[in-house]
């Protein structure tokens, strides 16, 4: 045995004091997101009160920001508050994508080294988004790893609850062949494609590298590059549950990794495929530049990237009209079609 | 604009279909968690009908592994899939506090470069864990992040909803002077303190340096350092929610980051303190080993480890007896007894 030496947590690279401290910064914000149903926050889970209803279903879904994150290391500022935000508004749109309502959040934010004003950002960008959307930041862990991440660098996760009542369940089962397939704009990469796009600009995640790349105009745009990519993951809430309140809607789908072709199949049943037709919206000027710039073919930029729409609704012919006038910005993308062959793609028009 | 250059996601390093082929080898396990109130996989988000009751209230909790991950890429094998269970059962503990019976779980799991074998393993371990607490692995988030993570290396965290009657909660607030406070023995360090013993040990998280060193005896014991260091962390549901059912207690901890120090007030109201006396349970020699290295200081030790004991449940004198009885392991460890100060310490007896 070594010669004891004196040592204590906090020279292990642990600090569980300041743990506290960072997360009594936000604790605030926090509890502005509670409402009747949230109980008190500090006991060793959140609790739900659940409004008496029995037909209820809980719909619930897990992830994370991916490589986006790399750009907040390197901006810095807004874009640490921009992080939290965008997980919030992934996991909204995901359980959205099912008929469900948000009711509670969780995050998992783990670092290296706590950097207190980075954890207010976070969880705070976390907590305006969760009240935004109308849900509680029920809780979440927020674990100091030494060794395991760089410093100034961190990982998030987002953990979703919501509802929807069994009746309103929006599961794709009633999709039929000449439904008509409606997209929703999204504001730019959300959080999925963001390797390739490091790829393509050559981004390394050095700050002295990256930030004059990051400050180049994109072609076709008022944004610099590093805005354009920054962007924000929008949230489709506001716009969609009016639609599904009235029954509007038959499948829908969050657009995210594997793009509108992985996407749009899991709400799609077996019998149909979806005919799509890229003519009918505009991209967005950073999916063009990173086209144009890495020769991108047309299967693989539709299973990286949104390529402008982040959201999909599929509706009765009869109801597409009264959809479009709902929605400021949404297009008839395509039309629902019978499927001849069980080996046909579940998405076809995007690619030759 | 630089010359165009042919590129795919892959080339990025995003292999979106090893992913799906992963998550593939691990379905059967997950789909053997899946009860009658699951519906189906692959969606946007799991879903879960709830039975039809008026009163249920919904525990959440999010946690990590933490730096114990670090012990697994060094040790390989079998304790991938002990990442997986132990992520699992520190989750049901947390919300077991509340009194909360486990309904579903998500996972989060993020690496730099996915090794099919180890999503098995550690994906694998939940499943089972999951299966073992009788609850339903409703779905998770695996993520390929290039530059995020060193090469074998990979972040896991967990998130549980459970359920409980309002009637049944458990949160501490019948707790009064006289109460016994019993503990549960730990396994190990469970999740938490491995940063302070990689210290300790000087583990590198080099396998050519580390693993020597996790091969050697451990005083006081039959196991090597390692065998005690990655030893898992035990569920507390099957031995304590017999005594919820029977509404023999009145407060619950589960003994984690910050020790007994931290977590035992957590559910103690502010009238009362906890005075605990060391000698009344056996510590284990994986902490005698780290205490003698480290002269880890007595406040520390129960701040940093749990020091032997994982669960504590408090409750009325005249039921302790019972509770004895029921859980062999089961030790009393103090008592309850009147707060004379607003700024004296809740847990009292255990450094001076």
């Amino acid at each position: 045995m070594k010669a004891p030496r004196r040592i204590t947590y906090r020279d292990a690279g642990v600090d569980i004091d300041a743990k506290t401290q960072a997360i009594n910064r936000v604790k605030d914000r926090v509890a502005h997101t509670l409402g009747s149903s949230a109980g008190p926050i500090g006991h060793f889970g959140g609790t739900w009160k659940l409004q008496s209803n029995g037909d209820q279903i809980l719909v619930a879904s897990a992830d994370g920001v991916g490589t986006k994150l790399r750009l907040a290391f390197v901006l810095g500022g807004d874009a640490h508050a921009g992080m939290g935000r965008d997980i919030v508004n992934h996991c909204v749109n995901d359980i959205l994508a099912l008929g469900a309502t948000p009711l509670f959040f969780l995050d998992y934010f783990a670092t290296g080294k706590l950097d207190g004003d980075v954890v207010e950002s976070v969880v705070g960008g976390i907590a305006d988004s969760c009240k935004l959307n109308g849900m509680a930041l029920l809780g979440g862990e927020t674990a100091e790893m030494p060794d395991m991440y760089a410093d100034g660098e961190y990982d998030l996760a987002g953990f979703i609850v919501g509802s929807v009542t069994e009746d309103r369940i929006v599961d794709g089962s009633r999709i039929e062949p000449g439904d008509i397939v409606i997209g929703i704009p999204s504001d730019g990469l959300h959080t999925n494609g963001y390797s390739l796009a490091r790829k393509i600009y050559d981004l390394t995640g050095e700050a002295g590298h990256d930030l004059p790349i990051l400050n180049q105009p994109l072609a076709g745009s008022d944004d610099t590059l590093g805005e354009a990519l920054v962007r924000g993951h929008r949230s489709y809430l506001p716009v969609v549950m009016p639609l599904l309140e009235r029954g509007l809607v038959r499948g829908m789908a969050h657009i995210t990794g594997g793009g509108l072709i992985d996407n749009l199949p899991r709400t799609l049943p077996s019998s149909v495929i979806a005919v799509l037709d890229p003519s009918t919206w505009q991209s967005l000027p950073i999916f063009d530049d990173m086209v144009a710039r890495a020769l991108i073919d047309e299967r693989e930029r539709y299973h990286a990237l949104n390529m402008g729409i982040g959201f999909v609704l599929v509706v009765r012919a009869d109801d597409a009209a009264t959809v479009l006038d709902e929605i400021d910005d949404a297009v008839i993308i395509g039309k629902i079609a019978p499927r001849q062959s069980d080996d046909a793609p579940a998405v076809q028009g995007l690619y030759s």
